[in-house]
């Protein structure tokens, strides 16, 4: 008998942490709706090609990727922005912009399982498609802001750079992409010294090497006098000056909406994924090493997916690190009230009865359990007390000839003989 | 360039469609809740060796299997069952019984795809652990009719069997389980001669053929008329006997509770998985040749997976086989009737002044989009107007300075300049 148990990095939720993430689902839900984003569901099994296309190579790697029975190469989807750019490339092509697309659901990554990093993991994903505007950016981190704010997390703190401030240098200084990705990879894994290493292996020069360790020590929490200190710190590369620019308007944008959030502007600030190309930020609350939330802007994403030319910026908010999150701060969640029965017959011969009674109270929206075990009612009784019910309605005969059952209060240990008719009202009062 | 699309048998499901399935899931969620049953959440990866035990040959075959990058045989569930079963044998086999169980999510099945059948599907699942009792499979099929009602399905029909009763008679007959299954599988297919074939061949009397072949013709709509003549059928096989009992009294708790659905009772019904020890059932709407809903009894899965000899009864739901369904029989949705908002900033200016303004009519639960295409304003407003948009609110300078933001009611083509602490309640009323 081999032992049954989950898979390495896969786990379960019992009731109180599945209330939790749905919970989180649903607060999702209901941002998105009020920043009028539309839901859609895409499949977790794609195809690898698609998943693979500009993941980067440390999401490439680890994706369960494996031949289906028709010897298709797929892959559970590591992340949504594919499988989103893909049906904003094909289905969506014709209609207007901008698109605000809403998805939630799980994904898989062959990582090594730590506190909250697990194979499995949920996400709640927000894509504004067809703007290239600060104002799209600064609505994205603002979508970010109101989920934390909603699910009641605090201390939280938005890590933000533009990965068009080093692209911007790198391209003037002649680096095709491939080596721009290289470089940038070894950034996101804060591998600087290699970074820098690899970036003179490229022909970069000096004056470039000089900029890009100026950027990578770059980081502050006061917006304004940051970015000046970016902008500075690239004079001379055009493409580089024009994102601090783009940076400090999306960022000007968010401080003056009003929305307050903790920001931390890093200038060498790298993600994994090599699709982003503008805006990049992480949430991260004190708790918790990893990250909560990632997004950022993909202005060639859809294109390369064979749809127009269509920038795009958007967030995954992760679920269970929020809902670890939320343990860790001690996030309670307002508790549904709802009073809940056990309905008992007394009898076999009311079994029936009994059952039409639980209709009843169904009906009026009361959380209703049916004794099936067959017990004794002392038996049933301490059960019902042990799984904190509220009410059992006993269900006997000679009472029930008379239109009538036994109603016992289990918490304040009172009985009385109740009207049928009358119960719903009694058990909703 | 590879064309970029789904997998063959996967879906996207675009907002119409979705909302529909979120539909359906919420509320299969509060028929679980007003039963007592708590939801968990499990993987959709898990040990192939769990998920093959017991699957029935048919689901075997067709699951997504493969080897993780640790070299674990894993394959995407193919049914809930296993994985609340596992639970129940590990994590919560302490808790007392009876446990109810609710399950939502995505599986996966490499079938033919086909109107209805898709290689990923999703589900609700309900399982009731603990009880060996007639009125635990009475409160699974009330679950399911409960459902269906509430989605607002018209004409579903409850095609119920017991596969203890042909079990009952093969055991009688000295079949061992294999031998049993084989039968049972062919009938499941419908390849009743087959079956009969392979009756005979596995050494069973003329008898047993007779039993079979009168149990494979019988069925009825009129319940204790058909249940009557099984009873005769299979006279003088003991265990077959009980089972019809069984049955009897699980439908006579179905109908006397009041619970009004049309059953078909059919001696002959198999259903594939091999896990089944007695009340079967499915659920079909005469629109669709698939089976909305499918579930039984299964009273001996949690010991195999390590757990104490465990009855238990539960059913799944197809909420994507509902939603053709309901799509089918034309069913509704009441649209939630909320007001949708556009913000738009006459000039660059004002980009902040809106943003702070979207900000507080959303915190007054008002849906609101922003204008982030920097668009003139005649464009943004034709845009707002094809998207059916209920209002249009600018922002200009002039009047913001007074405190003041024009708003445009583009339904009645009207435009009036509003205080803005009187916006959220003029956009209420």
């Amino acid at each position: 008998m081999p032992e049954f148990k989950t898979v390495r990095g896969m786990r379960d939720f019992l009731p109180e942490e599945t209330r939790m993430m749905k919970y989180i689902e649903n607060k999702a839900r209901s941002v998105a709706e009020s920043f009028g984003y539309q839901e859609i569901m895409t499949p977790i099994v794609e195809s690898y090609e698609l998943l693979a296309t500009k993941a980067g190579e440390e999401v490439r790697l680890r994706m369960f990727a494996f031949k289906d029975l028709g010897g298709r190469m797929v892959a559970l989807r590591p992340e949504f922005t594919p499988s989103i750019a893909r049906v904003v490339a094909t289905t969506l092509k014709n209609e207007p912009k901008p698109l605000r697309l809403f998805s939630v659901g799980s994904l898989y990554r062959y990582d090594e399982p730590q506190r909250g990093r697990y194979r499995e993991f949920w996400q709640s994903d927000f894509e504004l498609v067809g703007s290239s505007r600060p104002e799209a950016d600064a609505e994205v981190l603002m979508v970010t802001a109101r989920l934390m704010e909603r699910v009641g997390l605090k201390d939280y703190i938005f890590k933000v750079g533009h990965v068009g401030v080093l692209r911007g240098v790198l391209i003037d200084e002649g680096l095709n992409e491939k080596a721009q990705n290289a470089v940038l990879q070894l950034m996101d894994k804060k591998q600087y010294e290699d970074s820098l290493v690899r970036l003179k292996d490229s022909g970069a020069s000096e004056k470039c090497l000089t900029v890009s360790r100026g950027l990578i020590g770059l980081r502050g929490s006061n917006i304004s006098e940051t970015v000046e200190k970016m902008k500075t710190c690239v004079d001379g590369y055009e493409k580089a000056v024009a994102a601090v620019e783009d940076l400090k308007e999306i960022l000007k944008l968010v401080v003056d909406s009003g929305c307050k959030i903790t920001v931390n502007v890093e200038a060498g600030f790298a993600r994994g994924l090599e699709y982003y190309t503008g805006m990049i930020f992480e949430v991260y609350v004190p708790q918790l090493d990893v990250a909560l939330t990632g997004g950022g802007r993909y202005d060639k994403l859809v294109e390369l997916f064979g749809g127009q030319p269509t920038p795009a910026v958007g967030v995954a908010n992760g679920v269970d690190r929020m809902m670890l999150a939320m343990q860790e701060q001690k996030v309670t969640l307002k508790g549904t009230a709802e009073k809940k029965v056990i309905v008992i017959s007394a009898g076999d011969e009311t079994k029936s009865e009994a059952l039409r009674i639980s209709h009843l109270l169904k009906d009026a929206g009361i959380t209703v359990e049916l004794e099936v075990m067959g017990r004794k009612m002392g038996k049933a009784l301490e059960d019902a007390d042990r799984r904190k019910l509220d009410y059992a309605v006993i269900v006997g005969k000679k009472e029930f000839d008379e239109g009538k059952i036994v109603l016992k209060d289990l918490k304040r240990r009172k009985q009385t003989t109740v009207r049928i008719e009358e119960l719903q009202e009694t058990l909703k009062s």
